[in-house]
Parts: C-alpha cells; structure tokens; sequence
C-alpha cells in the first residue's frame, strides 16, 4: 500500500493496538476524512500479548497471531477496505516538524524517504525493553521477549530440541508467564533471577507473591529471588552464561531479558513534547498532549492512577485498545475521556493464577495511603462440586474508614471475575458494605451461596470491630517460645497437612482442639498467653476467635487465610 | 438438643439458609443473647442447590450437601457449639402467638408439644412447590425436586437402572438443571413439557431461550413448549402417564413437577402478619414485617426489585444467605439495610450456560420502560487460545437515554465473569458509557484484550447512533422476498455453515461478498432495496453497515450476534 497523497487530515504513528484502534475508530467517525498510518515494521497489528503462547507451542502458528477472528490477516490491504484507513508497513517516521506539521518517513523496505503532512497526529509509538543494567553479550541466544522474531527464534530452536536450559532475568509478568511457556510444553529447564526480595514486585504483596513462588517451584521451576545478574558473558561454544552476585555462574542455551519496558519517546522528545515523571509522554484525560493538534496514547504515554491522582505507567494491550477509542472519539469531536487506571491484571503461570486491582499493601504505604489489608482463603465453587478449586485473596481498604484500594488474588480458582467485579467497583469510589450488596449470579457449578467478596467484606467488618489477623507473611515473625498455637482442624486434615516445621520448633505450646469442643475446654487455656489460631482456610480461627474473645480472652490473634496460604 | 428454657432473646423459625445464617449471625454479634431456631425437618441445614447434582450423581454422597468446607456435618451439636446458638430439630411451629410473644412448637419424632417464648422472631420458612394447575396421580414416580428425598429417591432408582425415561413439567430454573442432571450421567431419556413458548421463559427473552432450546435438543433432551400437561395418571403397572393437551399421551418412569415454588406463608398469615401482593411476607428493607418484633427473610418474602421499585420474588440461595446477614445486623441494634433485587442467575444445561441480570426485554416493556436491545457474540477468550469459547450477549438500555436496564448471556463460555461485572454496575445505576470505562484483568488464558462488555457498550452507541440491528428472533419477520441478503463471510465460513433454510427460501437476493471486497463492490448493490448484512457473530455486519452508510445506503440492517446466535 503506498501513500495517496501528500499530507493527510490525520497521520498515526505506530502499529499494533493504539494506532490502529485510532484510526479504525476513527474512519467510522469520520469517514470523509483522510488517514494514514506508518508502522515501521513488517506486520501492522498482531497479539504481542499472545508471544508466550505461540512460544510455547499452545498457540500453533505465528499467523494465528496476525488474524482477525473470521481468519483474515491484519494487513494493509484489511485495515484499507475494512477499516478505511491507508496502513504504511515498513515505514519507520524519522521526525515529527510540530511547526509545519510533517512527518519525515524512511520506508525500510524501498529506502525511499518521503515527508507526510497532518492535520492532526496521534503518536503511539509504543514501548521497548529497559536497557539491561550490567554488560550482556551480544547473541542470537540473549533476547527480550517483545517482537515477534524472539517468540519464533524460540520456539524454532526449542522445536528442533536445542534448548536444554533457560534462564529468565526479571520475575515481572512477562518473566513469569515464560515460565511456563518454556517448561511445561518443551520441558526445559528453567532458572528464574529476579534481583528484589520477590517475584512480581510492583503487583503483588511479599506473601502473595509467595504463594506464586512456591507453585512455581512446585512445577520445577528454579526461582531465584535477592539474585542480582552481574553480566553475560558467552562461553567457547556461544552459550550464554549469567553472573550472578554472590552465586556460580550459570551456564545455559537461552537467556531471556524480562526486565520490563519503557515508553518509546525518542520522536515525540526530539520535537519538544512534555514526557512526564515517569518517562512517558504526558497526556491529559482525552490523550492531548502539551501540543493541541497531537495526541498520544499506548504503551508510550503516561496516564493516571485513579486512586492516587498521580501518574502512572501500566503498559498493557487492553488498555492501548481504550486509549485508542477515547484518542478517536475526540478527534472526531465527541468529548469523551479516560477515567485513569486501576492496574487491574492477571497472569497464569502452570496451575496457578495470579492477578489483582487497585493499591497493593506495599504501593499504597508508598504513596503515603493508611490502610489495613485483610486475607482469606475460599473455594470457588461449592465444596461438594468435583472441580472445585481454591483461590486465596487479600483486601487493602482505608486505615480508618472502609474505602475499597485494592484486591489480590492467588490459586488454581477462578479469581478473574472476582477481580473484575472488584475493579468495576473501586472506579466507582466503593466502599465495604458495597462489596456486601454485591448481587453475584449463584449456582453450583459456577459459585457458592456467597462469593468471596462477600466473606471478604464481612471480615474486613471484623477486622475494624477489632479482630487480629495475622496475614500469611506475617507468621514467623509473629510467633515466639510462648505463643499458644490452637490448631482447630479435625484429625484427618491435620495428618494431611501438617503444621509447617518452623512453628512446631518455635512455639512450646501447640494445642489440638477441634472447633466443635472448643466451648467445653475453653477453661484448659491461659488467658494469660498470646493465642494464635490456626485452621485450613482461616474461618474456623475467626468463629473461635469469636468464642474466646467472648470468655474473656483479650490476646488472640488468627491465621488469615489459613495453613493454605502458606504454601 | 433439647430446648433449655421457656424463652430465648431470638426464635427463629425455618432451617437451611435464611435461618441458621441469622441465628449464627445474631450469636455472633450479641454473645450473651438466647437464640433457639426450630427446623421442621431432620436435617437442619444442606445445599438444597446441589440436589441436582446428587441427582446426576456428580456429588457422589448426599452426605456431602450437609458438611461444613471441613467435613463437619451440620447438625445441632454443631450449631450449638461452633455458631453458639440451641437448634431444634423435627420441631415444627406450629403457631405463632403474636399478643403473648410465643410459638407453638410440635416435635414430631416424640410427639411432644409446647410454647416457646421470644423477644424477637424471625420467620424463614422457606418455600413450597406451587401445587399443580391439572390432577396429577399419587405416586412416589410424580414428584416435586424440593426435598432431599426427591433427589435420593430418584437417584436410588436411576443406579439400579430402574428409570428409562423422565418426564419433566415446567422449563424454569430447576427443570432445565434436572435435564442435564437426568440424561448426562443415567443416559435416561428426557422429555420436557412448558406450557409458555419458551423455556426459562421469565428469565430469558424468547430468542436467547432458544438458543438454549437447540442447545438442550442437540444433546438429546425432547423440548416441548407450548405443551400445556392436562393430566398425569398412573397405567396399570403404576406408571405414570402424562397427558398434553392436543398430543397422545407419554407413558415414563418418573415425572418431576418443576413449576416453580411459592412463598410458605401460612403460619405468617395465620398470625395475620401482612403478605405482599406476589404471595411473600411483606417486609422493608431491614426485613421487618409489618410486626415491628417479627422480623422474615429468605425464600418466604418478597422484596423489591432495584430497577422497578416493586415488589419482586426470587427465592435463591445466594439471597437468603444475605436477607440473614442484614437481619442479624439489625436486631443487633447496627443498621443495614437489603438495597433490593436485581435478578442475577446462572445455569448450566450440559455445555451451555446461561444467566442474566436486570430487567429481560419482556420484562421491561411489561412494567412500562421504553428500553432498546442490542446483541453481540464474542469468544470468552482470544481465538488462538485453545480453549476460546464462545457467548452471545443481549443488553437491554433505556430507549431515549443510555441507562443499563438489563443483560443476559447463553453460550460455552465463561458468562459469569460478564454478568457479575454488570450486576456491580447496575446496582449503581450505571450507564453505558461506564462499561467502556470498566478495566478488566487481561491476559490471553482469560479475556481478549477489549472485554465483550466493552463491545456491547460500543453496540449500544451504534444502535443510538442509528444502526439498525435484527436481532436473532426476528429476522424469519424481518425478512422478505424483496430483501437483499448480504453474506460477507468467508468462503470456508459458509461451507461450514450454510445459510438457514429459510433465508435462501425467502430472499431472491443472496448475495457474497466477503468484507474486504465489499469497498470496490459498492455499486453493484441496489440502494433501493433493503439489505440485511449476515456475517458469524456481528461484528462484520456491523463494519460492513457502515460502509454502505458512508456510500449513501438508507435501508441496512445487521444481523445482530450473527448467525452462531440462530443456532
């Protein structure tokens, strides 16, 4: 597809989700008005979020990546006839002149260099992998992962059975979901190094990441926490071999860099553009940037944080695709704005999901937030429902009010539409009680009598009446020689899951009572003593919590989300 | 468990669900107060939900409907010493003495009779099987699906091969579940009589009940609507016979009555407490009855409907359990109130689901509100995810304005997440606009990067802006000999799936054109005929419409959710 002409009424930059969102959106608002699109590279638009899936061999060919759903490919020729716009592949824009509205254009393919005059410019230009911080080999066999050549270089060398080992450096959601895509089809090994104390560091909270951590090692996968990569280096034969602090040096077939990304800002910083505190381009609720007759969304700008006001940087395929709507609809003259992020998110990695919305515990203090987070562990289905699975969550709400900031979830259950209805509420300032008037569709195949959000409300009331969780990362450090550890599990539960070694060496005073007996041997304990209670999913600890609390005792704490949640 | 005084602070009336969460609520909330509930059956307190599914014998034990998530039976002893509250079993109330502040209570496995005192009362006594329009013969093979005895009954005779086929009456909740619960697992064969023209008929709108009509038909259920059963009788061999109107009649096995339940009110009314106009114990939003120490919750009131402000009956689970809550917390002195119904459901009918929330179509227009329904068909997840299922969506909207009225959801795919999401929104009145701003968790194991809420929103705005949109019960109307139909799918789509019958019967003008063609095809269509755009699931057409648009075409419609929603 070549240009039809000089200058058009609108011109995009960049490809993928943001753009082409844009301009489709836009040529049915406006469909006298002219639009042309240059991306620099080969294919306009494909699913980069589906990588490690084509990687891993669930997703069977690359194309799948590049079609619509009726099996059409997203080219020039689609987005011309379908879409109404003219789509410029291998066209890389070079300048953005704000003062005489052009573009400089190098087509990649041709050489040819051309100028394109706009009306109006929307600049989604997207994001790149963050510069790696220690010196890194240059080789075929150390990758991002974040074009289309990494996930089929991979996969191409994982086919013909020459990779044997892995290593990932950075445990963020790309690094995670690789994980699994590298080890559960193909079978290699894989060694994880995340240099902060915890994988998934700015989304989940140290306990929750935690429970991730051990399915992950669980699934044979070597995760690495504390472990700061020095460099990599290649050996004789090409490999790659990672130094890190304090370790061996580990040698092995593929290393992948996942240690995030960051706005592509080049164009946009040379012609003068504001680029905000976090390194995106600043934008306001309707994607205008400091230039009126320029817009900006995607990967590449900066928006806000719905609950903090202040900016925020959340590169993710289905929020582009907003962007882009918002981007178009004023473009075309119909206010409409974006409401700001929520950070809502979820990734799978084997087994286990792991997603959240909101504040964590960590980024709320950070910001400077008071909050109080509570814990529970639930099934998502009736318990009698032969597929029922577990899923653990954690509650951030106000210090010392009951405004809803943030939810994290963790298990083999389904936790996405807890999440969801959890993110539909928070951008609607709820609170507490408005988690307890939730009205969820109920039948037992699908939920229980009352959903997890609705326990959670109750025990973030109880934990405001005054009840002591002790959260599942709070436990070693909250359990000393003189804690009495009430165990209230039936026998059968506690042969199969017996208490962690670490709380059997520490407290001198475990006692077994089920929580049926509870009342009658209430006299047996010391109201003197700190009491932890401890049970499977933490609810029974609640319920005797209740009772003791009611004999008079004033030192006893609960195990929130219960012995499930430690491991 | 006997009864250890004259009088306690709380008497609750009816076990199960309402109750028993009252009673354990309220010794929660006030650890000093006498509370004693009476249950006139054996069993205090089970899943009544998951009767099917013991049916089906999916849930292997009927045992496991009682248990606690720890294996703990629900039983007297239980409740005594794990909730702190007396209950009585085999005691039926047998009068309420409303001047004196007693009950009459009847234990029914010792025959012993006597009154109880309360401070406060709570009636929650459930609901009863409608009794049945027609004479229906006595036999322990014609019976209702409310009582454990039903399902251990049925499911005794199924395993030892003793019920070839089942008769069902009534294609609401409970006997759309029995199909699956009967055929699936027995391999029994299944006939279902409705006298309206549509199963689930005042849950779901006609066309979204048929697709869940065909989906029951191709695995094998006999559907029947518009059957109105006459009589059922027993033959010589004490089989029962069912006899519909203007058919021969059908000898079976078993015959389950699923016409709905109906509030049991009758020691309410007997004590001249007031009943509402649907038959309920009339109570406001703290489930005070009309006597302000007798408080009613669970499956014996009605409430209001969110939308409409009337009255409305739903009897669930799911409600029960928080109509409990909320009268716990109120005769603990806290102030909570129940913000009304919504009408949130699911099901599952092999491997369909369907649900809905707010207000059907029908429903709407029978209490007065103008609304407008759009449709969609989405995959639950991206289509190279192989395990992508698909849903179609109906939305209901206000006519002149943008407010959410209602959805409804059948298809594989995962519904639940989609209607927990809109039921959060229009418990809060919200709008279209806010589905485009709900942020949903995102990654390709789970959702698609723009969620089919999101979609729906843009479908409603196209409606608003003039599209016109066939939904999939009305194009046999919408369809004439004169009516140009224009199929944009691809070559092998239609192989697959050839146009109905019908529409080539009716149109002399069936006409191709797959979408990216259709721009330089333009001038051979008639701007004066009317054209009617088919495509998969919509999206096309709807793409498709508006280019016809931009040339100048006045009479386009679009097949709404495609052709996957007629069958």
């Amino acid at each position: 597809m070549g240009i039809s002409s000089e200058k058009s009424d609108f011109v995009v930059i960049g490809g993928v989700a943001a753009g082409p969102k844009t301009a489709a959106t836009l040529a049915r608002r406006l469909p006298g008005a002219s639009i042309t699109l240059f991306q620099k590279e080969e294919h306009l638009s494909y699913a980069t979020c589906g990588f490690p899936y084509f990687a891993s061999g669930e997703v069977n060919e690359f194309k799948e990546l590049l079609l619509t759903p009726y099996g059409v490919v997203r080219d020039a020729a689609f987005f011309k006839h379908t879409k109404g716009f003219d789509a410029v592949t291998s066209a890389r824009v070079t300048a953005i002149h704000r003062d005489n509205k052009t573009v400089s254009v190098e087509k990649t393919d041709t050489g040819e260099v051309f100028e394109h005059g706009y009306g109006r410019l929307v600049v989604a230009t997207g994001a790149v992998p963050k510069s790696p911080p220690m010196p890194v080999a240059d080789s075929d066999k150390v990758r991002h992962f974040t074009r289309p050549a990494d996930a089929v270089s991979f996969r191409q060398s994982a086919q013909r059975g020459k990779v044997e080992s892995v290593v990932i450096v950075g445990g963020g959601f790309i690094g995670v979901e690789l994980c699994e895509a590298v080890k559960d089809m193909w079978g290699i090994e894989v060694v994880l190094f995340e240099e902060q104390p915890q994988i998934l560091p700015y989304m989940l909270d140290p306990e929750m990441a935690a429970i991730v951590e051990r399915s992950l090692a669980g699934d044979g996968v070597e995760v690495n926490t504390r472990a700061r990569v020095e460099k990599i280096e290649l050996d004789a034969g090409g490999c790659p071999v990672v130094f890190v602090e304090g370790r061996d040096p580990v040698t092995t077939d593929y290393v992948f860099l996942c240690m995030g990304v960051t706005p592509e800002v080049s164009l946009a910083r040379e012609c003068g553009l504001e680029i905000g505190e976090l390194g995106g381009i600043r934008v306001d609720e309707r994607f205008q940037t400091s230039d009126p007759d320029v817009y900006a969304g995607g990967d590449c700008v900066e928006t806000m944080h719905q609950l903090t006001g202040r900016p925020y940087y959340m590169p993710m395929g289905s929020l582009a695709n907003r962007h882009g709507r918002v981007i178009a609809e004023n473009l075309a003259g119909n206010p409409a704005r974006f409401p700001g992020i929520l950070g809502a998110f979820v990734l799978r990695a084997f087994e286990i999901n792991a997603g959240g919305v909101g504040l964590s515990e960590a980024a709320a203090r950070r910001e400077g937030l008071p909050v109080r987070a509570v814990w529970g562990s639930f099934t998502d289905k009736p318990d009698y429902n032969p597929e029922v699975k577990t899923l653990t969550l954690k509650m951030i709400v106000e210090q010392d009010g009951d405004r809803l900031i943030g939810l994290q979830a963790v298990g083999k259950g389904d936790i996405c539409r807890r999440i969801d209805v959890y993110s539909s509420l928070l951008g609607r300032g709820a609170r507490v009680a408005d988690l307890l008037d939730f009205e969820h569709c109920y039948a037992p195949p699908f939920a229980e009598a009352l959903d997890p959000l609705h326990h959670m409300a109750g025990i973030a009331a109880a934990g405001a009446r005054g009840t002591i969780f002790i959260g599942p990362g709070e436990l070693e450090d909250k359990i000393s020689e003189d804690t009495v550890v009430l165990d209230v599990r039936e026998d059968e539960e506690i042969a199969a899951d017996p208490l962690p070694g670490f709380v059997a060496n520490t407290s001198k005073h475990v006692i077994r009572v089920p929580l049926n007996d509870l009342r009658t041997r209430v006299e047996d304990l010391d109201k003197n003593k700190r009491i932890l209670i401890f049970c499977h999913r933490g609810l029974r600890s609640y319920q005797e919590s209740l009772i003791l609390e009611q004999a008079g005792f004033e030192r006893v704490g609960v195990l929130a989300a219960g012995l499930q949640a430690q491991h």
